[in-house]
């Protein structure tokens, strides 16, 4: 089918890689000159601005692959434009609560917004995104084709109401926090205890060949080191996204304990005052490798 | 090859089974007549004591596979019967720190000591056994052909000195308890949050499926949501093994911070004085589909 794609970066571009190498047709738009041209080669049909993407589109669906602080300004313009029946898609990590305000002003414009959470970083444009999705029913069943391409088969739910998608990948990402932590502590531990030669890049791939605790972080944790035994010109200090604290905040409300998640996130926090060690060197090297993320503060 | 192995259980019954449909000849003991009989199926060449174990074997090389707590007095027996050269491995959960003192006692009386943290569980019949392995290096290599059996391809490494095996599966179980914890948590929150109808098993579907969290244990977690999708009839108990409480002794004798391993302890402790709810739940939930292990307290 056709969709308008906005965000052509590293997700986005990938998407729409995906989506066109499946035969759909993607028309994109990124204000950056350089994405547009990367979208080009992968045989998306790119335009210089939202107008022409509107007009371009024979059914107004435009799939946004943004930074979620620019959903608000991209929804702002994009409303002003778009005729009534249109859908928008959000698919970047919006903060759920947003999404249910977000979804209501829409509406109110006579447009459906759907909210889909998307995993997979930059391994995704070959093994599929996992996709959690929020959102009116109807929407989400004219999506399904590209849903379909778009997540590997079994990778991709409807969860109901507005919001739902997002507040499901919230959780996971919030999960995500609190497992690579305690990936990051272990391989940490066999470092700096009582054996001084220990491989570690042996260990997690001992770990990914039958054990309980075999799993994509730990492989990506194993390929980090690997790649990278002393994790050299890695400076340690760890980005948070904000899924983590917003989890937090929920389960506070609803009387939900997460110390796990809750000391995960005090790390990542800790590690930007300057408390970084082999661990957290190890968080940044896993979030570069599966998610492109920058290694480095100064990055 | 010809093996010896005592403690026909869970973990050992399964083992000699996965052994003897490989070709290697297992000469197997356990008190229990029952577990006796059972291997007796699996083609065990089963025998009522330990000097006719001894007995029945050409090269003494004895695999343990016991209750932690029953080591020094199966090594004691063993000690008093076996010949100069003989080996035997401990497959079992031995805290590093014993094993290193077990080694220089079996060394006193030329007996080699190998320690192999195995990991599996009940999955471990047919995917294989992760397996980390500390010891002398020339019996070491004398246990190849049982290794390569007994673990997938990839699936057994050697670490060095003796203790180095145990030590690394002790890491591999503080992980698992850190990681099993941010799970439970994410799965708590997706539960009690403000989405009431969220198919929790659906959630975890997808997240099996091209996220970023896939793992062998959200696998788990999500067959048990998925059969049992209230966990209902499970009361909330999680026994803890020994590792995690270990792993943070010696974390903090080397200064090595781990705030989510100790956390992930304290749930399970809490949860023995009365501290359930449905994280726990899952928790023991988890624990026995992929250990076996009793899900509730009074079994």
């Amino acid at each position: 089918m056709q969709i308008g794609l906005i965000g052509l970066g590293k997700m986005g571009g990938n998407m729409s890689r995906r989506l066109t190498e499946n035969g759909h047709t993607v028309v994109g738009f990124d204000p950056n000159q350089a994405a547009r041209d990367t979208a080009r080669e992968y045989g998306v049909q790119t335009v210089a601005s939202r107008d022409e993407l509107v007009s371009h589109l024979e059914k107004v669906i435009i799939w946004l692959m943004i930074p979620s602080e620019y959903v608000d300004k991209e929804l702002e313009q994009l409303l002003a434009i778009v005729p009534a029946g249109a859908i928008i898609i959000d698919g970047g990590n919006s903060d759920f609560r947003l999404t249910k305000q977000r979804a209501e002003l829409c509406k109110s414009h006579s447009v459906t917004l759907v909210d889909v959470g998307t995993s997979g970083g930059i391994l995704g444009y070959k093994q599929g995104y996992a996709m959690m999705i929020g959102g009116e029913q109807a929407a989400v069943e004219s999506l399904h084709p590209i849903f379909e391409t778009l997540a590997p088969k079994d990778g991709w739910a409807w969860f109901g109401q507005p919001g739902s998608g997002h507040y499901v990948k919230m959780v996971h990402n919030a999960i995500e926090y609190g497992a690579m932590q305690a990936y990051t502590e272990g391989y940490r531990l066999l470092k700096e205890g009582p054996y001084a030669d220990i491989d570690l890049a042996s260990a997690g791939n001992v770990w990914q060949h039958g054990s309980i605790i075999q799993s994509l972080l730990n492989d990506v944790a194993q390929q980090a080191l690997a790649e990278n035994p002393k994790l050299e010109g890695i400076d340690g200090y760890v980005h948070e996204s904000g899924e983590a604290k917003w989890a937090l905040e929920v389960a506070d409300e609803h009387h939900v304990q997460m110390p796990v998640i809750l000391e995960s996130l005090k790390v990542r926090k800790d590690s930007q005052n300057g408390n970084i060690n082999f661990a957290t060197k190890l968080l940044a090297a896993m979030r570069n490798k599966f998610g492109g993320h920058a290694i480095n503060k100064e990055q």
